[in-house]
C-alpha cells in the first residue's frame, strides 16, 4: 500500500515552523511497511488544497493530512477532503460535548466558531483528541483511506501513535513489533560502528540507529503473523545488541533516563534532591516530568546566584573564592549540601557555563561539572559540549541522571 | 512571483530526517516577498521526480530543489531538471578542479563517480560549495528560474544565504515585512473572534492567527516596494490590534514571556526568585533559557515534598494541615518565603496538581494556584487546565510570568 502525506498550514510555507509531523508519520508508516512516495505542504487555501488532494487521490491508497482542523476561518481541511470524496458533514455530538466541557472546565465561554471542530464527515471514525480540542478522523471512500490529524505536534504525535497507527495496522495486515535499545554515553556513529555488521546482515528483524539530543538508540523491528512470532524474532537480536553495547545501554523500551532513574530509586526506597546552577531547573523539570515522582523526589534548589550556593546549600565561600563556582569542588559541595538541606539519600550538584557568554580560556563555554553524592561518596564527572546553550544544559542534566544510574544503582 | 520547493531524498520520506531545508528556504523567500504555495518531498526516483518538476513548472515562476546533487547513482536531480527544461549537461572544469583539490587535501583518492558532481546544465550560474563537494546551480529556461542546492543542511544553509538569496533578490524586487503581536490570557479562537472583522477586510497587510502552547499570536504581514513602505502599512494595523486586545498583548516582535519579564526586571533593577511545586523546575528552566538572566535571576527552590516547603521556604505546617498544599495560602507563603530565603525583590510560588494522579473532587487534576509577591503585596491567581501534565505545567509557568508582567511592571 502507498500513502501520501499532506500538511496544511501557511505557517509551514512561510518557514515559521518545520514540518516535524511529516517525519513522525513517515517513520511510523515505514514501520508499518507502508510506502510513502510524496509529502506535500500546502497553505490554508481551499482551491490549492483541493488540487493537492485530488492529485494524491489519483496516486495513493492512503491520504494522511495534518493541520487545518481548528476553529478558525482558515481551517478548511475537513470540509475540503469531504468535498473531494463526496462526503457530507455532520455534527458529532460527543465531540461537541467534549469541547464544551473543556471550556467549562477552564471557566471560559465557548465562542461559536469552536463548534466547527465537532463537524466531521458523516459516519467517519473519530479520533478523540485528549491533548487539544480538535478531533481527528478517518473515513474510507472510493477505495481510498483518508486520515486527518491536528497539526500541533503535541496533539499530532500522541494521536498518530494512539489512534492512527492502530487504525492503519488493522489495514496493513500481519503484525509489526519494535524494541528500542536506549543508550547514553556513546554517540550515534560509534553505536553504528559497533552494530555495523549486525545491521548489514539483518533483514527481519531490521536494526536502525537513531540520535536524540545527547543520547541515541537502536530500533529493532520484526514482522510476522503474530505478536508472539515477532517477539521470538526480536529477543535474541536485542540480547546481542545489549551485550555488544554493554553498560551504555540504560534500558530497553523505557521512556527516558529520568524514568529509569526514578524506577531505580523507588525500588531501592531512596530519595533524591538536586542542586542546579547552569541547568537552571531543567534537571528538576525532567525528573518531575515523570508522574508519581513524589515517591522519591523531594525537590531541588536552583542556585543561580553564588549567595544561594552558600546560603541555602552551604557551599563554602572559601571554595568559591579559590577554585571558582565552576569546579568539581563546588559541584560536590552542592550535591552533598542539597542532600543535607532537603534530607535526601542522594544529592546531585551541577555547575557550569551554558553560554553563550561567560566563558574564559580556563573555563570555556560548555564546561560543566556534575557530581552525585550518595552514602558519603562523591561521583563526579567533567563534561564539555560545544553545541550551544540548550544542548549543553540538556547533556548536563542527562549526565547527572546517568551518574546516578551507573553509581548508585550498581552499588546495591 | 511564486516559488515552489522540491526536496529530493528518500531519507525524508522514510522519516529518517526532517526537512529543515524547506523551513530555511521558505523563511528566506518570505523575506524576499516571494510567495510559496507548495513544498513537495519526493524520493530518489527519476520518474516521480520528473512528474513533480513538471507539475511545479506549470504553476510556479521559480523552482528550488534541495538534495540529489551528490556522486552516487541515485543522485539524479540535475539530470532530471535539465531534461524537463531541455538543457544539455556540460563538464564544469573549475568545479572538477575544486573536487579534485578537496580529495588531495584529505589525502584520499577521488573515486570516478565524484566527477559526476562537476557536470552541470550548460551555461548555468554555478553556486560554489565551500562546505562540501557538490556545487549548486541556477538557470533560466522557458521563462522559469530553476535553482538547485545540496541537501545536507550544513551545506544548504550557507549556500542558500550566500548564493541563492542574492540571486533571487536580484529577480524579486519589492519586499515583505511581518510583525508578531504576542498574546497571553486569550485563546486563539477568542483572539480571532475579536479580530474577525479586521482579518476579513485585510489584504495588505494580512492578519493571521496562530496558537502556541498556552498562548497565541497574530501575524501581520505587509508587502511593498521598500521596508519603509512596509512599515507604514504595518504600523496602524498593529496599533489597532494592540488596542483591541488590550492588556492581553505582552509584546510585539518579542521572543517569549520569559524574555519580556527578564527585560522588565533588568530595566527596573529588580531581582527574582521562584518556588515551584507542581511545575517542578520548569519555570526556573524557562527563566534561565534566556542568556544573561543572571542579571536578575537569583535562583529557585523546587519544593516537591512538604518538608521542603516548611523547612526551606518557611511555609507554616498549620496552613498545610488546614487548607492543604494546593491552596492560595500556600502559594502565597511559598512566594514570600522564597523571596525572603534568597533575598529577592520578587518571589513566585506555584502549587497544584499536574496529574495524572493526585486529584480529588475538591482539588481536581489541573488545579494550580500561582502567587507573585512584590513589595509586601500578593498577586494570586487560580488556574485550571485539563490538557494533561505537560500543558498544565507549561500554562502554570506562563501564568506566573504573566502575573509578574501585569502586576509588578504596571505598578511602576
Amino acid at each position: 500500500m502507498k500513502a501520501e502525506l499532506i500538511a496544511v498550514g501557511t505557517e509551514i510555507l512561510l518557514g515559521d515552523i518545520v514540518n516535524t509531523d511529516a517525519q513522525l508519520i513517515s517513520r511510523g508508516l515505514s514501520e508499518l511497511g507502508i510506502d510513502v512516495y510524496y509529502q506535500t505542504v500546502v497553505g490554508d487555501n481551499p482551491d490549492r488544497l483541493r488540487h493537492v488532494v485530488e492529485t494524491a487521490r489519483d496516486r495513493a491508497d492512503i491520504i494522511i493530512t495534518t493541520g487545518g482542523l481548528g476553529p478558525t476561518l482558515d481551517d478548511l481541511t475537513k470540509e475540503t477532503l469531504a468535498a473531494v470524496f463526496g462526503q457530507t458533514m455532520a455534527l458529532h455530538q460527543p465531540s461537541l460535548d467534549r469541547i464544551k466541557g473543556f471550556f467549562q472546565s477552564i471557566h471560559r465561554p465557548m465562542t461559536p466558531n469552536n463548534e466547527k471542530q465537532a463537524w466531521l464527515p458523516a459516519g467517519c471514525t473519530v479520533f478523540v483528541n485528549e491533548w487539544g480540542t480538535a478531533p481527528g478522523c478517518a473515513f474510507e471512500a472510493a477505495g481510498k483511506h483518508v486520515l486527518m490529524l491536528p497539526g500541533p505536534p503535541r496533539e499530532c504525535d500522541p494521536m498518530w501513535q494512539q489512534c492512527a497507527m492502530p487504525y492503519l495496522r488493522a489495514l496493513a495486515g500481519g503484525c509489526i513489533v519494535s524494541r528500542n535499545v536506549r543508550v547514553f554515553g556513546l554517540g550515534e556513529s560509534n553505536m553504528e560502528a559497533i552494530l555495523h555488521d549486525m545491521m548489514q546482515n539483518s533483514t527481519n528483524p531490521t536494526i536502525a540507529p537513531y540520535a536524540k539530543t545527547s543520547e541515541c538508540y537502536a530500533r529493532v523491528t520484526a514482522k510476522a503473523d503474530t505478536p508472539a512470532a515477532c517477539e521470538a524474532l526480536l529477543a535474541p537480536v536485542v540480547d546481542e545488541i545489549c551485550a555488544l553495547l554493554g553498560a551504555d545501554v540504560y534500558g530497553v523500551d523505557v521512556d527516558s533516563l529520568e524514568q529509569v532513574v526514578g524506577d531505580g530509586l523507588r525500588q531501592r526506597g531512596l530519595t533524591l534532591a538536586v542542586a542546579e546552577s547552569c541547568t537552571g531547573g531543567l534537571l528538576s523539570k525532567r525528573i518531575t516530568d515523570v508522574p508519581g515522582c513524589s515517591d522519591y523526589y523531594l525537590g531541588g534548589v536552583c542556585s543561580y546566584a553564588n549567595a544561594v550556593k552558600t546560603g541555602v546549600l552551604g557551599v563554602q565561600q572559601h571554595t568559591l573564592d579559590t577554585v571558582g563556582a565552576v569546579s568539581p569542588e563546588v559541584a560536590e559541595q552542592m550535591a552533598a549540601g542539597v542532600a543535607r538541606a532537603l534530607g535526601a539519600d542522594v544529592g546531585v550538584g551541577i555547575t557550569g557555563i551554558a553560554g553563550p557568554g561567560g566563558g574564559t580560556a580556563d573555563k570555556p563555554v560548555g564546561l560543566v561539572y556534575i557530581s552525585v553524592w550518595y552514602a558519603g561518596q562523591h561521583f563526579t564527572r567533567r563534561m564539555r559540549s560545544v553545541n550551544g546553550r540548550d544542548r549543553v544544559r540538556m547533556q548536563a542534566a542527562s549526565t547527572a541522571l546517568d551518574l546516578i544510574r551507573r553509581n548508585v544503582f550498581e552499588q546495591k
